[in-house]
């Protein structure tokens, strides 16, 4: 083995995190989110050693640096603010401080009554060296500092104080020692961290049932959409949808005279990725959408379906982005023994991939270019990792505030690793969670293991392709308790609707998890004001997400144990611990289940056997608890959750401060008024 | 982001294990351990993958290859074998299996009956492809069968599995991806793992009380200490004693005349690191010394203590080595207010540190070429760990034979730290984990998590430096639990004798660990034979640990249950599971205490609720039990610990198979008779 080129690097700096697979992948955070960096420093011996958190915005040349202090047992922490959305960069950096060790062992010899004398002249030794590393006025009062200890005159407490903060500025760091590798975070706008979305069909938006809905009818919604207090508006894909081998109703093999087809078979002779599906409008509608919506407070998300119908443009003009068979035609999508012959999948593995990625690339842009920042990707999973990794990376690049949400259902492994290749935010397993112990089993994973690092869920309880059996045998108490359990376990969750506030719950087959006559194959007409509409639970929710910062990251869940496993309780905590919210959902969607608390008092910033107010946001009624254990009863139908803001009972004062958080008694009436 | 080289390497690998610090250091394994890896491997897709583990030895060339079975959940496995010392490199290679998919996918189509012609030729191409990387003979076979399928001949299940095996010979590795790092093994011999120690003075060797022991001397004992069943010999410093402020007896800062010296003041004018204290004996006495302890089987592992006396020739022939003090001295050893000033560090931050690292290695490298195999370091953690890396590297890479234990009593971080730099084993803070409690949490975290992959315990329940407050309390019992402790708990132990064996546990101060009258610091005669010595218990363990393969790894620990705080349980197997060691072991030094298990059956390879036979290896006593909940009572001076040997009652027999395990009835009795 070579010796180093430098062998006085004595600090040895471990465990960097928070930090990603070593380091290959970046860690997610979000803008004005203050980042903890923790690492173990030490070196040999009985030095002292001090450390410091280095970290950069990508484009910035120079290091920004903050001391770390020591919180014991060699790991030692600081913090920075994420000031801008892209990229960061930060390392640690350690060093033996002489200074410190000197000044240490300085206040022993001296409280030893030892002779001080040798011992001050080191001391002005190392004050003489961090002169020429110090700036004007400050190298003056070393130079001052250093002659006295020179001349051994004993410094008094205000004097070793000063001559402490003034090393302290200057290090000496010529035998520092740096982390491995640096590490990386990417730092997105609030929206992917919190955000509600809501996804909706525009060719079902027509005001006519039987017309064909347009960009022009979908802006007529956008008024009640944003009332509810979505965030994000999601659109399946909006291209041309392809004629040869168009499924019919019900997924169809074949289609019938005027059937639509599905959005996700994109291209025909009108174009495809970056053309528009003429009967929804013109690319100027599209843009007047995206105004309306952004006045609504709404961002339009658009579905990128990386796949063709055999009327794509793509395959006539790259028929080379396509896999062949052995008789020369193009393979379409086949899960043996399925055959899905309306799709031509883009060949990843294709000898020519630089063009293609190219391509891509480009749809891509030229949709930012229209003004879409958020794009909803549709099975990104059966594309490459690596083309992921690179598309993502070079978009952000440009474009630091474009999200992406990764539509996969699969294996851990390759949902995690979607998330880590780039994506901003990702569907989950929520959907098939319905226990307590799953639910609990999983947010757990979640939130509280370094898949929180880089993994940030969406939960949506369906989508047009899954209705799943809760929902199919619970009903209308299932669709609550699922949204409730979404809106308040996931910063970021979503419904597909208004399938979703209308409850429909009719199944394809029995078992299956396809909805009857699926809006994906033809157009629907949906009674958006029926009296039986969750859309107050709705609204109401997104205004309790909206008034929480609890809510508003994953972070600080934490379950709370309560004696009947048909009943959940849990509450989330603000970054700050101000905003503090308990929750309880009863998991029957026909039983009344009643319990006791067990909550974890700390966790919950209370003291051992405290006595506290729950206020319930859902219908306002307030509550007098006190310590662990405390009452609770939920009937479906009736009142299936309660979700409490918790507020510490201050001496004097019997009324409960509602200044700051959503305790709107005339609209939490709003569920049961809505739903008896 | 620059597009990657090659965008169709698609798979992913992550987590390979086992790994320290992302492959920062090197993994520790002993001569023929089975070194099990895992990683997970996956791709996008729905295409199946394939995966190798190459490994080599550090001079090999070539990588040898296993190929990795899929555990479930995208986690795959391989193991090799260490078949030579030194280090070791390994890393995992994945690749999307493009005739495995379709092969996958063939046998569903015909299952479904599908038209088979077009599956059958693309399989032909596949096979096609691989003839140009096959060798001659399978090159053959495989053109066979490429134009049987081009031909569209569907081939029976024999013919499918054979162009399997032979498909699976030559994969197509073009886009296979490798694991980001090439991560390290040290393959050390047995001994680094699976040790026993016997610390001992050579000066207090003598066979007439007063005189200064030789080399000579320590060669009369040795069969006595082979007897007992040790394979390490260990001796303090064997170096020239400073004369320059010498401590007297118990560490008296001035000695009087004819006081001997710390063996740890090394260097006089008789020499330093590379010299004998002339008292001891010559170079010649040494070598014949290691000859005999050979012959006996046992090692003679030497201390090496890098500080100096005053006298020593460093001081003057390379004063650079010295840390000066602003008065042009050198500066003694400080621990402020403490002053040892008959010892100067040598300073790992001089400027001439390379120079002084030279200078180290060659001591080590002076010590090996006198036949030296295992060195045992006196405080590593006052020495730059860069240095230690670099030496015990440098080291081994010539002598791979060659091992270190780390002598640390420190920080979790440190102690730990050494370990990753190269040391084989380290001292551990078994020495003052007295409670079932603290054993059990401590044992965890050395064999249990990854501290298990680069930390060797090497437990000692005494040192001359550290005399246990139990074994000061506890009398002579307390010396039989820490002893039973140490041996059974650990692959490595040591005691240093034979104060331990004679009970010797008077401390110099009340609260202290300081022994009185301290071998350190004077000449001693023992009375090794004396009637009440544990030498027949420490024979006894050393017969059980050889004979139990159990005991000679600390992987297979697993603790039990059992009602009562005052015993501890706890079973080892071998890596096999043929070798089951079952202890219990009574922690109080004064009580009777009973209680019952609660055993984990399945961890003993046991059924629940089954009948199995226990038998004591200490006494030789057998007890029949079944199930989890046994019945035990143990009682200090009598009978303080069951260390037993695990069977499964076979059926049609009664009576215990003694062929292969150590239950010597007449040894056995040993304790109690010796004892009583």
């Amino acid at each position: 083995m070579r010796k180093p080129a430098e062998g006085r690097r004595r600090v040895m700096i471990e465990d960097v995190r928070p930090h990603v697979d070593c380091g290959r992948h970046p860690v997610k955070r979000a803008l004005h989110d203050v980042v903890r960096v923790t690492a173990s420093v030490f070196a040999d011996g009985h030095d002292m050693v001090s450390a410091r958190l280095l970290y950069r915005a990508e484009g910035d040349r120079a290091w920004k640096d903050v001391r770390m202090l020591h919180d014991g047992n060699d790991v030692w922490s600081a913090s920075f603010q994420a000031e801008s959305i892209g990229r960061y960069r930060y390392c640690v950096e350690g060093w033996v401080d002489d200074f410190a060790s000197w000044r240490h062992d300085y206040v022993i010899r001296m409280a030893a009554g030892q002779d001080l004398g040798l011992a001050l002249r080191s001391g002005g030794l190392l004050v003489k060296a961090a002169v020429s590393r110090a700036r004007k006025a400050d190298a003056a009062r070393l130079r001052q500092y250093a002659l006295q200890l020179r001349d051994q005159v004993e410094l008094d407490i205000s004097a070793m104080e000063e001559v402490g903060r003034l090393m302290d500025r200057y290090p000496d760091l010529r035998f520092a020692t740096r982390s491995e590798r640096e590490l990386e975070i990417v730092v997105d706008r609030e929206r992917a961290v919190f955000s509600s979305w809501y996804e909706m069909f525009p060719r079902s938006c027509a005001p006519v049932e039987g017309m064909h809905g347009t960009f022009r009818d979908c802006e007529a919604l956008l008024p009640q959409i944003a009332a509810m207090g979505f965030d994000v508006l999601y659109l399946p894909p909006i291209h041309p949808i392809g004629a040869s081998f168009r499924k019919g109703r019900n997924n169809f093999i074949e289609a019938a005279s005027g059937d639509v087809g599905s959005p996700w078979a994109i291209g025909s002779s009108d174009g495809g990725h970056k053309s528009i599906h003429p009967q929804l409008g013109t690319l100027k509608d599209f843009q007047r959408l995206l105004a309306k919506a952004e006045d609504a407070g709404l961002e339009v998300a658009l579905d990128i379906a990386l796949q063709c119908s055999p009327d794509h443009p793509y395959v006539s003009e790259h028929a080379e982005w396509f896999r062949k068979r052995p008789d020369g035609s193009i393979q379409y999508a086949e899960n043996p023994p399925k055959k899905y012959q309306d799709i031509y999948p883009l060949d990843f593995t294709t000898a020519a991939w630089r063009g293609l990625w190219d391509e891509v690339l480009s749809v891509f842009v030229y949709w930012i270019k229209q003004g879409v920042r958020i794009f909803r990707v549709d099975n990104p999973h059966t594309k490459a990792f690596p083309f992921w990794e690179w598309v993502i990376e070079e978009i952000k690049s440009k474009h630091p505030d474009v999200l992406f949400l990764a539509e996969a259902f699969t294996r851990p492994h390759v949902m995690y690793s979607l998330a880590k290749s780039g994506f901003s935010q990702s569907y989950t397993y929520f959907t098939w969670r319905n226990t307590k112990e799953e639910l609990t089993e999983y947010l757990k994973e979640l939130t509280q293991t370094e898949v929180n690092e880089f993994f940030r869920p969406n939960f949506w309880p369906n989508t047009p392709d899954i209705l799943p059996g809760i929902l199919q045998e619970g009903g209308s108490p299932a669709f609550v308790l699922r949204l409730i359990l979404a809106a308040t376990l996931s910063a970021n969750y979503g419904i597909y609707g208004p399938v979703y506030e209308l409850a429909v719950n009719v199944p394809q087959k029995p078992g299956g998890e396809e909805y009857l006559n699926s809006e994906k194959y033809e157009l629907k007409h949906w009674h958006r004001d029926a009296p039986s509409s969750l859309a107050p639970l709705v609204t109401r929710l997104n205004q309790i997400r909206r008034g929480n910062k609890a809510l508003q990251r994953n972070m600080g869940l934490h379950f709370h144990g309560i004696n009947n496993d048909a009943l959940i309780c849990y509450s989330k905590a603000s970054p700050d611990g101000s905003n503090v919210v308990l929750v309880v959902v009863n998991l029957s969607t026909v039983n009344t289940e009643s319990g006791w608390t067990e909550l974890d008092m700390e966790d919950l910033g209370l003291a051992a056997g405290e006595r506290f107010r729950v206020i319930d946001m859902l219908d306002g009624n307030e509550y007098a608890w006190a310590g662990q254990w405390n009452y609770v009863q939920l009937t479906p139908e009736v009142r299936p959750a309660h979700i409490f803001l918790i507020e510490r009972v201050t001496e004097g004062s019997s009324s409960v401060d509602e200044g700051s958080h959503v305790t709107d008694h005339a609209h939490a009436e709003g569920i049961s008024q809505e739903r008896s």
